[in-house]
């Protein structure tokens, strides 16, 4: 971590612990990666842009995914900056008064300079674990990728070293004065609702995969359970 | 819809429909919002920051709500250029070789220039709008908010003159030389599971009121019941 990852508005809800870090991004889905897009070599003015992609964490790496096409990965290609965050929601906080209202989160935030995977094992292995961060055991039950298939896409690698993660756990926290206030306050739990594996029409009537159904029972999932 | 938003990769992905827009936004939960920070101004380079955020739209407007001390809405005050951009997950989709992989989305992207509410009329109005987009019907169950809240509190407005959407709907996009793979392929659907609501300590046995209860019942989520 450095200074500026550092947390500066609410100190207690840093967390530095590597393990809870990797714990978030792994259970996360999605990335919404942000770089400085126009600007001197652009066309146009520098602005931000921020966009959801698939990615992956391999040890102190984390790699980002999409196709050579893509402006952002192409623009990073080049050597831009880069922060990814990744975000995981886990209730609602609801407050006896609406500026107290706030939500239960996990957040880590990995800021960077992302390079392009062109080592073709790296790029292979690291296009598998995406795959596998996403369907856990999914690599085994399809072909390998073909060497073609590889050279289209577009890999990218952004170390771990400068990342941080904002928590908020717990009840709501309101005024002294506003405890008598005849509000109900608590949490709405939220987690990933998973719904039946729906079959593509070739695949007919073969029967669900383990690692299909097993989905469901990843973390921060609920499938016709509790969240 | 200026040029810079929009989609150069996957056209037909591009939906340019307001009404359609208006929909994510209002059902998306938490914004992922990108400024640039650093540079000439600041102490260090130029470098992109993507924070999640609660916000609500109003019309063709967008509200962002923080503290002051927010260093995220400190730099959007001066002027700064944001990229707020809400993702629904909808399901993952499963084909038959490991880069067809994909997911199916809902993403809206809104970039501009973000400035500070400063009329406490409009404020007031918008710091309700993002409770009540978070949990219809809490505004009118909580107390009315004190100026002296308000006046601690920064809410920002971006008018949604340049934003775009991307979706992906349907079934896995396979190559026709995979299609007779021995690899289940289909669709995971994904929603916002709901559990039940945990009152805090001192709202103890006071029954959950209905905007509590009802929120399960919102667009995307599932309790207990099919996603």
């Amino acid at each position: 971590m450095t200074e500026r990852t550092e947390l500066r508005r609410i100190p207690d809800r840093s967390v530095t612990d590597r393990d809870a870090i990797h714990a978030v991004l792994d259970e996360g889905l999605l990335a919404h990666v942000g770089l400085i897009a126009g600007g001197p070599a652009g066309g146009d003015a520098a602005h931000p842009v921020v966009i959801p992609m698939l990615y992956a964490r391999d040890g102190e790496r984390l790699y980002l995914h999409g196709s050579p096409a893509s402006r952002l990965l192409r623009t990073a290609k080049k050597g831009a900056e880069v922060c990814v965050t990744v975000t995981l929601l886990d209730a609602l906080v609801l407050a006896r008064s609406g500026l107290h209202h706030s939500m239960n989160y996990r957040s880590v935030v990995v800021m960077g300079t992302a390079v392009e995977v062109t080592d073709a094992d790296e790029k292979v292995a690291a296009l598998d674990r995406i795959v596998d961060h996403t369907i856990p055991g999914r690599v085994a039950a399809v072909r390998p990728a073909r060497e073609s298939e590889v050279r289209a896409t577009t890999v990218l690698v952004l170390p771990l070293d400068e990342c941080s993660m904002k928590v908020r756990t717990g009840p709501p926290i309101d005024d002294d004065e506003d405890m008598d206030e005849d509000a109900w306050a608590g949490l709405i739990p939220i987690g990933v609702a998973v719904g039946e594996p729906v079959p593509d029409d070739d695949t007919g009537d073969d029967p669900v995969p383990d690692h299909v159904a097993d989905w469901a029972r990843g973390p921060g999932r609920a499938n016709g359970r509790a969240v």
